[in-house]
């Protein structure tokens, strides 16, 4: 048996390349921008007006006082106006270009208008409510570099540079594989001795959060069955997810299946508690990854978050965020194992605290939903105590 | 003009009731649950052996000494089996039902098994590597509770329990509208004096990420299509999101022909930075709610989260939750306005800290993807200091 540390560095040596996709602006939300982007032009692309009210040139008023005839009205989505008279003031909306020959913008609620003539009734500063061209970026300048999330704000930089289309890195197709003759369809009533498939339903569900779509597959315990069916997964797909069939028992044939299947282990059980059955190899021909997690609800959830995870983010490139908790409660260890403990979290005052979940084992699917993540503690002697800080990943 | 608190109660008074809606398990990812979810039966629903081994009857195994003879296997997924002499045992595989007469299970890695007779060579604690029947819940016991966001973890605990369809709180239905002659579409080269459309793209993305997929229009500056097509998005829509036209310009027509059509101003204008033009309307009659913010990009998020996003957990029924950070600089505010100021986040040691974007001011719609959220700033006289605690709105 390995360790959590080594196996992990295993598994975060076999990245796959998933390449780039193109796809739409709004499709591209939530995932990993694969191209950087540049400013197409001035941020803003023109003087701006920033308020409704009137342009002037502010020389002219310092000179010749506060009164000033409207020669007219630039109105937003218009050509830029020309105030023709310097002594004169254009009426200007948010959102225009601001006049030639103009060079201040005093608003509606500082001015009086009787008869088309304006007289400001506030102190003016020169260059007031304009957002000048190019001043919060200029054009060719870099707003968004390769790599990053793309979450609404970052839809709508796109947008204004033009991106309907947008490269983003590529998803591998993956196939969730539930073993088990005792498991059975989610709308059906399961004898005394079955239960329902759930396991590879969470799996999907956390993989739709990273805006991957898995197919899915269920093997019963026959080694043929078993054997024809992974031959097939292992050619059209980039990773397998399993749960299950990775035990001692006289039916778990995963790993021998896929060792007969050219499929290579690279490492099978881990010193960590749960998931302590957890297999992964690869297809060197193929180029398929497999991740076979143990049955239980808990170790499969905990093994998803822990190892897959961080592989895909390295897949893309990306470097690996590691979050950090404070505990609220001492944790003493008795076993050799790296524990992967379910929290919950509580951020008061700004301090970010976890308190480990009262829980029945790794079987106790129900506690996940009591769960904000789980804390992950190294073996050692000495007790966690309160208020140390520990590595932390959220799974809600 | 109103305060910023006073303002947002006045949102939180208007609330739609959103009803409830039946969607698919998968489909109810991300979604609010609007149902109890129960425990179908006992959970786990029998006496369930953790690991692959041998079941025996314990008090034989005290009586009789180390050596059984192995009369069969029980499988997962088959019905219970019978120890016929309790002196012998009955191979069993993790997830089958503890064959009766049974009632401690040794795993494969403690025993020896020569010619179909098993020798243990580890001590054995009586009921060992069973996870009883009901231990981690009882039937009927209430597992998820109304109110409760459905994340990767609930999906797989009601597929456990067959909810094959689940009723989630229902989606408001909503128009997002863009006002002004300037903008042009994303695909679109714009002229000098134009932009794309980028602010209801960026609330459009948001919205997704709350699983509501809006609809979208964009109004030009003429009186007469602005009511007309207003007319129409008043009736067929539970909530219209707008950016721009509520400032002071001549072609700010939006709460003149709101009014027209029987909305009634709840309030327009806040005594907050950004966002101050913010516009909240009602329509008594056909119970539609507006939301019409000011145009600038950072405007219109901020106003989208600070406001709408708490209307949306009201109307859901949900407490709203509140955020914390604290500063890692100083700030001062200088005006008698709540000020909502971009932060980048960091947690450090378990510490979760804020510390402000340099921005150009709410046209700067690029500041929005150096920023993590806001924080959210009552104005007074004394300075906010590196430390102090203060309320926080995520915005990715």
């Amino acid at each position: 048996m390995i360790t959590f540390k080594e196996a992990f560095q295993k598994v975060l040596d076999h990245p796959l390349d998933l390449g780039v996709e193109a796809v739409s602006l709004m499709g591209s939300l939530n995932r990993v921008l694969a191209e950087d982007i540049y400013a197409d032009r001035d941020f803003p692309p023109f003087d701006r007006a920033t308020k409704d009210g009137i342009a002037i040139q502010f020389s002219d008023f310092v000179n010749n006082g506060q009164s000033f005839v409207v020669e007219g009205v630039a109105a937003a989505g218009e050509v830029q106006q020309v105030l023709k008279d310097k002594s004169n003031c254009l009426e200007v909306m948010t959102g225009a270009v601001v006049p030639t020959n103009c060079d201040t913008v005093v608003m509606y609620e500082h001015i009086t208008i009787v008869d088309s003539k304006v007289t400001i009734n506030e102190k003016v500063k020169k260059g007031q409510n304009i957002h000048y061209q190019g001043s919060d970026e200029k054009a060719g300048a870099l707003l968004l570099s390769k790599g990053k999330k793309i979450t609404p704000a970052e839809i709508g930089i796109m947008a204004t540079v033009g991106k309907a289309t947008v490269k983003v890195m590529g998803n591998p197709k993956i196939c969730t594989i539930a073993t088990g003759n005792e498991l059975v369809e989610v709308k059906d009533i399961p004898k005394p001795y079955q239960i329902r498939k759930s396991n590879m339903l969470t799996i999907e569900a956390a993989l739709l959060n990273s805006k991957i779509e898995a197919s899915s597959l269920h093997l019963l315990d026959e080694k043929e069955i078993i054997k024809k069916e992974l031959k097939k997964a292992l050619t059209e797909n980039d990773v397998l997810l399993l749960s299950g069939g990775v035990s001692k028992g006289k039916f778990d044939f995963i790993p021998e299946v896929m060792e007969s299947l050219g499929v290579q282990k690279v490492f099978h059980r881990v010193l960590q508690r749960p998931g302590k059955p957890f297999w992964f190899g690869i297809h060197p021909k193929l180029k398929t990854v497999i991740f076979s997690f143990p049955g239980n609800p808990v170790s499969t959830f905990a093994n998803y978050h822990l190892y897959f995870l961080p592989w895909l983010q390295t897949s893309w490139g990306l470097p690996l965020e590691n979050s950090y908790i404070k505990l609220s409660a001492a944790i003493k260890l008795t076993q050799p194992l790296t524990r992967f403990i379910q929290v919950n979290t509580e951020s008061k005052d700004g301090i970010f605290c976890a308190t480990p979940v009262v829980e029945n084992g790794s079987g106790d699917l129900t506690s996940l939903a009591k769960a904000d993540g789980f804390i992950n503690l190294e073996p050692r002697d000495e007790i966690y105590v309160v208020g140390e800080v520990v590595p932390f990943v959220k799974t809600r």
